[in-house]
């Protein structure tokens, strides 16, 4: 056992829906010491965490925090916190992340109403307030802003009048929107928002970021039913982050440190500058992906700059062209998710990856790769499109 | 927000119940390139990662890997996989672990059987079989095996027999013990364990080693309910972890690398060596803990060699002690928790801190600040103590 081999990664640049690349500065955060979860020292890095992801989710909220766990863990608290047995919750389903958003509300008692869109298509608000009307006292209302197996930006703020009307809460899923696009809690009127670190903010994967109003925690305060989970509860938690440290679980020190310079990185760029960055690299890599005869599958008008997700040349192997971008290129994209699977790529300029090189990059060994397999493209024409969009 | 300050965390020694210290191998894995969580680099990785778990827990179960939370994440993923609704859980309470974990069993629609002892006191077999004989059909024993609120050391195999007898399956919370004392899951019939990886593995804290038995893995299996728990649901987590490596959530990528290389030095070192080393420097600590006059919390014959849980001496104030040690010699101890709040100091040599130097040093310093605050020690009696246990 003791031969196990030396830890030796290749070093890939990593064009994926996530995780992004990672800035040295966070990779030097990393090695700072590792102090315990009540020192002095980590309670005021917890405390400039908060203020920092406040500033990213735009938002006052007080309980803004990282959930120790990955984005997905986000999701878990964010709906075991709001769901009692019995509660009704209508949820926005058009890829795999509002059908996983809906399986978990169902575990934890919910009776959900899925709003189902064509993948690929927005969830319509119409259908959200048809939905709606046929709750008794919904509960919430979840919808995923950047549908990570399709590319989908989806609009919130018609939707989250419709919830607020019917007496419901919002739960956004932004796990592949923060810090790529603007996201508004408190002026979109979100109640409660999740994301992760290895995507906008370009840290390595290990936490979910997570807010929660005002009238979140006064229905987590009025709940009947203990949450289902104890590692997740914020009644617990909330005291934890908060400034009386009370003992709830062992923080995760040495990725809160990663977090807290990837936070520092976004707002030190400031958000403006950040989301024009992840506009102009997505339109680049987009145009580029257009001139190489590859077409998006989200609905015109409501494609995240961030995620270009493109369906595959007909007649090759798309796995095979992905292994050649990753093992001769050290470029990293994926494939499709679900019905997805063997459709489409899913091609990410994220965080620290959204940069002109990384787009020429993949530009470029994807035209040789594919003109290799005998797909008819115009050599050159890919990056020549994406020039035109920086001129 | 730009101005948020450079991360400088100070550079303690961390001689409490964790997080450890860190080795420097371990810190230098934690700059290695973040890849993809489907890249054949991680799924290298992965399954590395699996082996050297197998060994620590010296158990030959395929199903064991590290969950994507912390310690109490992977509690967690033990009983929420186990239960479902209206199954009964004999569970033993002798301080704040075992507590939560009936917490967390009842969250999960357990009928639980506390089996309460004393703080500091084992959970005695009797109680348990008495228990088990009040059971229908038990689902599940749990018990502590190294109670961090107390310093007992939980003897572990008379309670399995009775587990087994009864048709139960034993869980056993290894986070205080694994890679400090021996673990034997085979041996001992576990049938599901979790422990985490900033104590006695010295990485930092954000994973939680587990490990389940082909017996766990047929009950899971077997459920009729899903797992309240779509975050922690084994199954589907065993297809990610597998070589199938079918997505479920993204792996925390740099924290897989830090216990990659945290269990590597585990087993350069060997577990025999490892055990031996934490047995020494325990002795010698509490050899000298018992010269200052501060006595030990657990029963005689079930105490830590790696956590020392000492009264505190009557009429000084304990926090500031603890604020001296650390503030002025970077030296990290803990208070009590819950009714021990106050009461005791939980002093560890976990891991990377067992070591010659760190007693010394501890020793060293407390002798200065109880004398300093007026209580009688006879001074370098602490560290001669010590030094008899060495010789």
């Amino acid at each position: 056992m003791a031969n196990a081999p030396e830890l030796n990664p290749a070093q890939r640049t990593l064009l994926g829906p996530g995780p992004s690349n990672i800035h040295p500065r966070v990779m030097r955060a990393m090695i700072a010491p590792v102090v315990g979860h009540l020192d002095p020292d980590f309670a005021a890095v917890m405390e400039e965490v908060k203020q920092l992801l406040r500033a990213l989710f735009q938002t006052a909220n007080d309980l803004t925090f990282p959930v120790s766990g990955t984005g997905s863990a986000g999701m878990e608290a964010a709906i075991a916190n709001l769901i009692e047995e019995g509660d009704e919750a209508v949820i926005g389903v058009n890829g795999v992340f509002g059908g996983r958003a809906a399986d978990c509300a169902e575990r934890m008692g919910a009776r959900v109403h899925r709003v189902e869109s064509p993948w690929g298509r927005i969830i319509e608000p119409a259908d959200i307030a048809t939905a709606l009307k046929k709750t008794k006292r919904p509960k919430m209302v979840l919808i995923v802003h950047a549908e990570t197996s399709t590319g989908i930006w989806q609009p919130v703020e018609e939707i989250s009048r419709l919830a607020h009307e019917h007496g419901a809460m919002l739960v956004l899923d932004t796990v592949t929107s923060l810090g790529c696009i603007p996201v508004e809690i408190d002026k979109w009127r979100v109640d409660v928002a999740y994301s992760c670190t290895q995507k906008g903010i370009s840290a390595p994967p290990g936490l979910a970021p997570i807010t929660f109003s005002q009238a979140a925690r006064d229905a987590i305060r009025a709940r009947k039913q203990k949450c289902h989970s104890w590692y997740f509860d914020i009644s617990m938690i909330e005291q934890y982050w908060g400034r009386e440290r009370v003992y709830h679980h062992t923080a995760p020190i040495t990725m809160t440190y990663a977090l807290y310079e990837g936070l520092r990185l976004v707002l030190e760029e400031g958000l403006p500058a950040r989301f024009e960055r992840h506009r102009l690299n997505g339109a680049a890599i987009s145009a580029g992906l257009a001139a190489l005869g590859l077409e998006p599958v989200a609905q015109e008008g409501h494609r995240l700059p961030q995620l270009a997700v493109v369906k595959t040349p007909a007649g090759i192997d798309e796995a095979a062209v992905r292994r050649e971008l990753l093992l001769k290129y050290n470029l990293e994209i994926a494939g499709g998710l679900g019905p997805f699977r063997g459709q489409v790529w899913r091609i990410g300029t994220l965080g620290e990856s959204s940069r002109r090189q990384h787009v020429a990059a993949l530009l470029g060994a994807l035209e040789s790769i594919i003109a290799s397999m005998g797909v008819e493209v115009r050599r050159g024409a890919a990056l020549a499109a994406a020039d035109k969009v920086y001129a």
